[in-house]
């Protein structure tokens, strides 16, 4: 069953604020999505009583919140048995953030455990076998399914941009820190970023410009092809043949739309950085865990026990080395940029494997998270089996209505 | 009323492991000091109902902690009213490293409201007219009066340096992000740092080395006199005459001593930050506390209310460019060290104010913070109402150990 409806958070904010449809309208039309197709999605960890429309702009934006986020009138479970009563005193800041613009907290998504590895329950509404991939797997397939316009996530590996590609949508991962984390249950505090899942590149800038206030939005006026870089490294190799044909492919279609193209090849002190993530993450996750792990080891999975057991091996001194080879690699990540605006890569080795026991592999991912630039993933196509194949726009840090632009740019010229 | 008999923490490890001492009998001997002089100095929010001693290298070590640290077993109310009946589900991190160590929580310790100005109940126990210095103040007084022999605080302006000071004990704000923050109630999360207070300098490395298990430990063969940098600023005339002399007085003897001792003016790039420091706090702020604002906004002070409204009208430019000076900022602050190991100036304008209705002046702390550069506060004198005077020891970033000894060599000078 193929249930791919994705809704345009933009387009519907237009057509309420040019009184073509009223808020509680786009939000029944969402809802009316979710009690047909939630039965084989399964996107929600708990679906929000009553989706009442409030008065801003982002008015009758049904928004779908990652269960890693704390909300105070929704309960929060962390993707844990430890959490599943946890009813949080408050909202986490994006939370408030979004709805001091009027948007209404559809419900809260489902994640894996803590937002590591251990699936949850979410199919991928392309095709209900494959994973929706993870840990962001119920904004991503949510978003999707067309069950809410927007949605937001966070992504300390690849959470965003590979459920986004797997799913087939849209998926931002903002600079590092560029969006507050408070009211989020961490993993690695130096890496968990929070990002945001919508139809369009245009429909994520517009949601994280609205609830920032910051300059975000994509210029529509502005039609320029950027100067692309197509980042080539070791792990190349691990790209599916249908991967690296959506690459050529894209690229090829970029020039003959005017971009310039160039090659750049991940430099020795760069690529250091996807090594250091390892060691970061796992040092930190004991610790962020460290009261779970102390008094209640037994409700974590064996996968997160068993790795939580090998990173408390990690010493202050490996951490510390990490941290330096990732702000060597922060600062010779500038080099990359020397001739293009805008890298290319894919968002993952392929499209979504068919299976619900594991979220596929963020290994195209964990290195830029760690680098902490903004990524967005372009749905490039789609397979012989008809699954997405993302590719991802990464631009340098701070640099974040540039990525936005250009994947925009990317998804215009793939439907001339 | 003067309450002032600080308890070594490292001492009482050593006379522990030396089987001299039972680690319930050193619970003990605190407790008593708790029951005979809580109902003058006021630095609990909640004594814990129970000291049980454990078993670990910090075993018999009672620790305060300050009530913006979640607890699992004890609420925690962030100083504000509007939590006066929250019960996290879990502990902080560093509550839990201090835990797996053995040390023993003695309660939560009284801050201001939401670690910024509104004072708590505290009264400094050289004088209980005179404030304790915030917001850490429970953290500080509790320690001064040897109820703990440990505690932990933070500092977002001059949280753990400014009470240390007025309390005449050692507090040690560490590098920035060095500790981890999670389970705080943040209020600006570029800013907030945590912190230790002991007795002395190498107590505060002991329990900060133990429970990280980091190399931070006092070097007791290391006699050598650190070079000094006296730092010389526009701000310098905020000083008062017991102060200035005070410093005058440590140089002098630091040089009798065998230090070199260095002028150390700074220059406008690190300055700037000052007036950094201002706008990241306010933007954060009010990020931090957006659910309390919209959902409870009457049970914030006045004067917190104010200032959120103010600091609401700081834009994500302005807030930006603060960043980059901040950043800036941090990269010439290494010219500072060239002539010199470390930095030597007041903790405070000088000593704790004669008044409960405010905790004082963080101005000689803030861009120190902002900076994240290791702080301790060495007790370097008492004026002639015998209260403390606190100089404050800063090393470069990362360097903390640098930062330890040093205090930990002007504490032994000032003894000869």
């Amino acid at each position: 069953m193929n249930t791919y409806a994705p809704v345009s958070a933009l387009s519907t904010a237009r057509e309420i604020s040019s009184k073509r449809l009223t808020p509680q309208a786009a939000l029944d039309h969402c809802r009316k999505r979710v009690l047909k197709h939630e039965g084989s999605v399964k996107a929600f960890e708990e679906l929000a009583e009553k989706w009442v429309a409030n008065s801003g702009p982002l008015a009758g934006i049904a928004i779908g919140v990652k269960d890693i986020f704390d909300t105070f009138d929704i309960a929060t479970t962390y993707g844990s048995s430890l959490y599943a009563d946890h009813q949080p005193s408050i909202d986490s800041t994006l939370v408030t953030m979004l709805r001091n613009c009027g948007a209404t907290i559809a419900g809260k998504t489902v994640t894996t455990e803590f937002a590591w590895f251990s699936p949850g329950k979410t199919c991928n509404p392309h095709n209900l076998q494959h994973t929706p991939g993870g840990s962001s797997s119920g904004s991503a397939a949510g978003v999707a399914a067309g069950f809410f316009p927007a949605a937001i996530g966070t992504q300390t590996g690849g959470s965003i941009i590979r459920p986004a590609a797997f799913c087939g949508v849209s998926g931002y991962k903002p600079s590092f820190r560029l969006f507050p984390t408070l009211g989020l249950k961490h993993f690695s505090w130096s890496l968990d970023t929070i990002g945001f899942f919508a139809a369009r590149a245009e429909d994520n800038a517009f949601i994280a410009a609205t609830c920032s206030n910051r300059d975000l939005m994509i210029n529509e006026a502005d039609n320029s092809a950027p100067r692309i870089g197509v980042y080539r490294s070791q792990i190349d190799d691990l790209m599916s043949g249908d991967m690296a044909e959506a690459v050529d492919h894209t690229v090829k279609r970029a020039e003959q739309n005017g971009a310039t193209v160039v090659e750049v090849i991940g430099n020795d002190i760069v690529e250091a950085a996807r090594a250091a993530h390892a060691i970061i993450q796992g040092f930190e996750a004991v610790l962020a865990l460290a009261d779970e792990r102390r008094r209640s080891a037994q409700k974590l999975s064996e996968k997160l026990t068993e790795y939580l057991d090998e990173c408390s091996q990690i010493t202050p001194d490996q951490y510390d080395d990490a941290r330096r080879t990732a702000n060597h690699a922060r600062k010779a990540s500038r080099q990359l940029f020397e001739e293009c605006d805008i890298l290319l890569l894919p968002s993952a080795p392929g499209s979504a494997p068919e299976t619900l026991a594991s979220t596929g592999d963020s290994v195209f991912n964990r290195m830029w998270t760690l680098l902490g630039m903004p990524c967005v993933n372009v749905v490039s196509g789609f397979n012989h089996k008809n699954m997405p194949l993302g590719i991802q726009v990464i631009a340098p840090f701070g640099k974040d209505k540039k990525a936005l632009q250009a994947a925009h740019w990317l998804e215009n010229i793939s439907h001339r």
